[in-house]
C-alpha cells in the first residue's frame, strides 16, 4: 500500500515515518510539501539519514491520486479541512492528525480553537478515531479524525466507567501533564529551552482546546456528563503525557474489584496495560510505543477515585494511533507495525 | 547569633549554610554530625569551597551550650523526637525541619509515618511555624516544626479560603508536583538519574505523609473540614514544587474578586506574590527563593476553583521559611538574610 | 535459537531484552540471576508488562546446557572470568559485555581495572568483537569481548586512520562524553539525580578503564601508536556517547578528501553513518538505535583533524552491538533485528 | 550611583538586574528598549514581579546623561558600535557586554563574525575586560569589552601558564561545553526544547568567534603563542560552561607542582578557586554565583596537561564579570554585590 503523508516536517509526521519504515504492509512514503518542495527529507531530520531519502513533493490533487491509497495529514490547522474534501473526491481515504475534524459541533470548535470550523459536511464524514474504542466505525470509514494527544490518554482512563455509565455526577478533575513534544517543532518562546529546562509550567487552565473533544465523547457514552476541569501541565521532558484524573469512586467498588473491572474491560486490548495493585505507571514506561497504561485505586477516606493513565504522546497520541487506524480500516491485525518495545531507560 | 545545625550533610542543611552565610545577625554556623565527626564540609560540598571551611563537630549536649543560641534540626526521622527534649531542657530554641513534631495526635502521625511518634509532651510544646500565618505563636515559641514542603505550598494556596470559611464542603483536589531534590541526599533507586531524567512519575498516591499536616491545619482554620485527596508527581527536575488544587469556588464569587480577595489577604506577606489575571507561575519563576507565587481563577462553565501555588522545596518548603522563622522569632525583619532574587532562567 | 542472559536486570541486559524479543531468530531469552531467582522479570521493568513475563531462574551449569544456546553475559565485573570457562568447557557459546576480557595482558587489566585479571587461558581465547572490523574472528569465535561503550565511539572514529597507519604520531586526545544510562542501574551518589541534573561533569580523568582497551586496538592497528589523551565527562542526559578527537591531519589531506575516505572504508558498514561537510551528529539522533555517526573535518588554520563520533552507549556502546555480533557469529545478516529507526525527537 | 541598561529584555540583561538589585552602591537600575518601551519589565520577566517594576524607557541621548552615571550595553551585536561613541561623546562610562569591542582587527573580527566591524577608534578605546588580568587597565577604563563566556573560562584557566611564558607549542586545544542559556532568549529551531532535551552536540567546529578573542590574549600574554583548535559542545542544561583544555604540560612541572603554581598565581583572586588533588569541578558548583573552578593535572604517561575550568555561563560569563568591572572601574571591592553562594543543588 501506498502512503503519502502532508505535514511530514513536523515532529507527528516524522513519528509516522519512523513506524511506516518497518511496517510489513506499506511502501516508502511519499512526503508532501508544498514550502519545502524539492527538499531532501533527511537534511531536516538527519537521525533518517541513509533511511529515509525521499525529497519532499508538490501537492498536486491531480497526480496524488496515482501516487498514493491513503494519506496521512499531519499538518497545522486549516490544512485539514481544505484538503480532506478533495481527497474524499479523489477517493483516497485520508487519516487526520489535526484537532480539524473532531468537533462534531463548529460552534464548540470556534469557541475552543478561536478559528473557523471545517466545511460541516467534512466534519459529519470524520469518524472519531480512538482506536480501542471504536473498531467497528473506524473499519468502514474513509476518513478519520485521529485524536488529540490529551484526549487519548484521558477517555482511554475514563472509558470504563463511562461506557458503563459509572461516572458520577459530582465533579470530574483533570490534571494532565505533558513533554514539550506536543507543541510540535515550530520554535518559540514558548517552547525555548532555557524557559523550560528544570522548570514546570502550567497553561491553558479551563481553556485547552481538547477539553471538547473529551466532553464530547464523554457525553456519547454517558448522556448528561457535564463539563469537566482540565488543566495542562507542560514538564521538562520531550515525550510523554500523564493525565491524573478524580472523581468519585462508583458506589460499593473497592480498589481491587475496580482494577479487576477495568482489566476485564481492556482484556482484549493489547495496547492498553492495566497496572497491578500498588504499581502507577511512569511515562518513560511507555516511551517510543504504542502503549497506554492505566492504573485505578479507590480511597476508602474519601471515596474518591484516582486514576492515572500515560501514553507517549507521539505515538499512542498521534502517530501510533493514526496507523493502529490504518490498519484497522485495512482490516489487518491492530498491532501490525506498532509492537516496538518501549524503550526504557 | 550563634547557630548550630544537626543534618548538615543533607540538601535541607546545606541550604541553611547557603542562606545563613549572608545573613548579617549571624556567625558562621556550627555544623553537628555524628557519622561524619571531624571531617570538612567542603569535602561534601565543593560548591562551598572557600566558603564555609568547617569541619563536622561531634554532637555533646554538654558543650553545645556554649556554643550555640538555637539549633536547626534537618535531620532524618527520629533525631527531632531525641534531641528537641534535651535542647529544650538546656535553654536552646530549636526549629526542626523534620516531620517528627508536626502531627498533633501521635496515632495519625504513627499511621502515615509508620513509624513511633516523638514524646507527646515535645509535640505539644512545638509551634507549627507557617510562618506567613502563624507569626504571633512563632514570636513566643522555643520549639518549632517547621512545615513540610507540599503542605507549605497548598496551604499558603488554601489559607485565604480556610481562614474565611470559604472552603466548601464538596471536595478538595490536590494534584501536586515536586522536584527531586525533596527526596534528600541519600541514593536510591527512586532517585537514580537515569530512572527519573525525561520521566514523570507518579507516586504515594492517597499515601502521603504530608496529606495529614494538610488536613489538620485546614480543620484548625475551618473546623469541618474532611479529607482532602492528594497525590504526589516526582518531575525531571532539581528544585521546585507546584500544587494544583481545585475546588467549588465559594458562591457568587468571580476570577477577578477572588484574586482580589487572594491579594488583600496577602498585602503584608512580602514572600507571597499573587500573580496578575491569565498569568499561572512556574516553578523557575521562584528557584533559589522564598517567593511563594500563586494564581487562582475560577471556570464560569464549572463554577469550580482552580488554585496553583509554586515554591522552592528548599527554600520556602525548608530552609528559607525556617530562617524566616528564626527571624521571627527574635523579632527581626522577616525578609532579613532571604531577599535573594529568583535564579532565572 | 534459545539465548541466555546473565545479568537482566541491568540496563545492558534490559536492552539485550528489548532488541531479542523482535529478533526473528530467537525465542524468548531464559534470564538468569542468582539473587533475584523466582522474581518475576516485569516486577523490575515494569515498561515490559505483557512482553517478558519470564521469571528471573537460577544458575546451574548442569541445566544451563540444555536450556540455552547462547549465552550474552550483562554482568559486573568478576563474573564472566568465573562463567566463560565453564560455559566453554559445557560448549556453549559466550558473548560478554563486561570489561573483564577485553584486555589481553593482565597487568595492564589490574592497573587500570584495579582488581584481579580474569584466568589467562579464558582471555586468550576471547576475540575482540568490534563488528565492523573484525568480522573474521567474530564468525569463529565462540566467545567474544564486546567493546566498551567509549571504545566502540572511538575506534570506529579512528580506524579509517588507524589501520591505514595514517595516525600522526604528534598527539592524540580524546574528549569523551556519556549520558549517566553508562553507569549502570545501581544507585549510587554519582548517579543520583539531584547531583546531575542541570550539571555537568568530568571524571576519571587520565584514569578511565577503557583507555587501554582503545591503546590495544589502535596499537594493533597501527603498530607504535603511543598512549592517547582521554577524558570521560557526564552530561545530563540517559543515553549517548559523544567522542570528540583531536589529532594532526594526515599530511596533504583537505576536509573533503578525508570524509570521502571515511565513506569509503565504511561503504560496506550499514551501522556506520559518514555526515556530509558541515553536518555534525548529536547523540540523540542515534537514539534507540544501533548506529555510528562520524563526522571528520581538517582545520586549514592549524592542520589538525577533529573527529566526532555519537552512539547511543546502551546500543551500540553495548547490547545492539552484542546481538550484531550474535547475527555475525551465525553467518545470519548483520543487521537482523537492529534495524531500529532511532527515536527523535 | 544610577545604572543603566540597554538591552535589559534578554538573559544577561535580566542577570544584571538580579545582581545590582542589591548591589550597596547602586539604585534602581533604569532599562531602556527602543522596541519595548513602556512595557512593563516583569511582564518579561515573572520571576522580578515585585522586585523589578520598572517600565522600559525609550533611548534618547539626550536625556540619558541625566539619568545614568554607567551604561551596561547587553544587546545584539551592532547595538555597542553604535551608541558607544554616543555614550563617549556625553562621558558615560560603557561596559559592553557584546562581542563587538573585543578585537583589535577588524579585519579578524569581520572574518570570525561575518560582520561589519565597530568603528576603529571605538575599538582602540575599549579595555578588555578580564577582572582578575587587567585591574590596572580596567581602573582607567571609560570603555570595557567585557570578555566572551568561552573565553573567560578558556583564559583563566590558561593564565598562569601564558603569563609565565609557559604554553609549549606543540598543540593547544579547547574542547568546550555550554549550557543552553548562553544563545539568549531569542527562540530557534537551535534552542528548541525537543531538540535539546537529552540530547548532546557539538556545533561551529573550528569556526567558533570565539575563537580570536582567545587568541589575541594568548598571544598578548606569550607572544607566538600560534592557533588554537576550538570546538563548541551544547550539553543539555541551562546555565554552566566547562572548558576541558589540553597541551603539553610545561617540562619538569608535576601535577603537585602545576596545582601549586596555578593556587600561588590567583591567591589574591577570590573568585577563582584552584581545586585540591583528585577534585574537579563540575558546573553546577559555580551555579548561580561568580566563581570560576579550575583543576588542573598532568598525566604522567604522556606528559600532557588537562586544565579543567567552570563558570555560569551568565555570572562570570556575563553580567558578574560585568558587574566586577564596574566595581574596580569605581575602586570598590572587586566582590561587591557579587558573593552569592553557589546555589547547590
Amino acid at each position: 500500500m501506498k502512503i503519502g503523508i502532508i505535514g511530514a516536517t513536523g515532529y507527528g509526521g516524522a513519528e509516522l515515518v519512523r513506524i511506516l519504515n518497518h511496517h510489513p504492509y506499506t511502501d516508502n512514503c511519499i512526503l508532501y510539501s508544498s514550502s519545502d518542495e524539492g527538499k531532501a527529507y533527511d537534511a531536516s531530520y538527519p537521525h533518517l539519514r541513509n533511511i529515509a531519502q525521499q525529497s519532499l513533493q508538490p501537492l498536486h490533487i491531480e497526480t496524488i491520486c496515482n501516487e498514493i491509497d491513503v494519506m496521512f495529514i499531519a499538518a497545522p490547522p486549516g490544512v485539514s479541512g481544505e484538503w480532506s474534501p478533495k481527497l474524499a473526491e479523489a477517493g483516497i481515504p485520508v487519516i487526520d492528525l489535526s484537532g480539524d475534524l473532531r468537533i462534531q459541533n463548529p460552534a464548540v470548535y470556534e469557541k475552543w480553537y478561536k478559528r473557523q470550523a471545517a466545511p460541516e459536511e467534512t466534519i459529519q464524514n470524520a469518524v472519531y478515531g480512538l482506536a480501542e474504542l471504536q473498531k467497528e466505525e473506524i473499519q468502514n470509514a474513509k476518513l478519520i479524525a485521529n485524536p488529540g494527544c490529551f484526549p487519548t490518554a484521558v477517555l482511554l482512563g475514563l472509558a470504563p466507567l463511562a461506557k458503563n455509565k459509572l461516572l458520577q455526577d459530582s465533579f470530574l478533575i483533570v490534571d494532565a501533564k505533558t513533554g514539550v513534544s506536543g507543541a510540535g517543532r515550530k520554535a518559540s518562546m514558548g517552547t525555548h529551552y532555557s524557559e523550560l529546562n528544570d522548570n514546570f509550567k502550567i497553561y491553558k487552565v479551563n481553556e485547552h482546546q481538547h477539553t471538547p473533544e473529551i466532553e464530547q465523547q464523554l457525553a456519547a457514552w454517558q448522556p448528561g456528563t457535564g463539563p469537566i476541569t482540565f488543566s495542562a501541565h507542560l514538564a521538562p521532558m520531550t515525550r510523554g503525557i500523564m493525565a491524573t484524573m478524580y472523581t468519585d469512586a462508583p458506589p460499593g467498588m473497592s480498589s481491587a474489584q475496580l482494577r479487576e473491572f477495568y482489566s476485564e474491560f481492556y482484556k482484549d486490548s493489547y495496547f492498553v496495560r492495566i497496572r497491578p495493585e500498588g504499581e502507577f505507571p511512569a511515562t518513560k514506561e511507555v516511551y517510543g510505543s504504542n502503549f497506554c497504561d492505566i492504573s485505578v485505586t479507590v480511597d476508602e477516606r474519601t471515596n474518591r477515585v484516582t486514576i492515572v493513565s500515560v501514553i507517549d504522546n507521539l505515538m499512542k497520541g498521534a502517530a501510533g494511533q493514526a496507523v493502529q487506524n490504518l490498519n484497522i480500516m485495512n482490516g489487518w491485525q491492530e498491532e501490525t507495525g506498532l509492537m516496538m518495545t518501549p524503550v526504557y531507560p
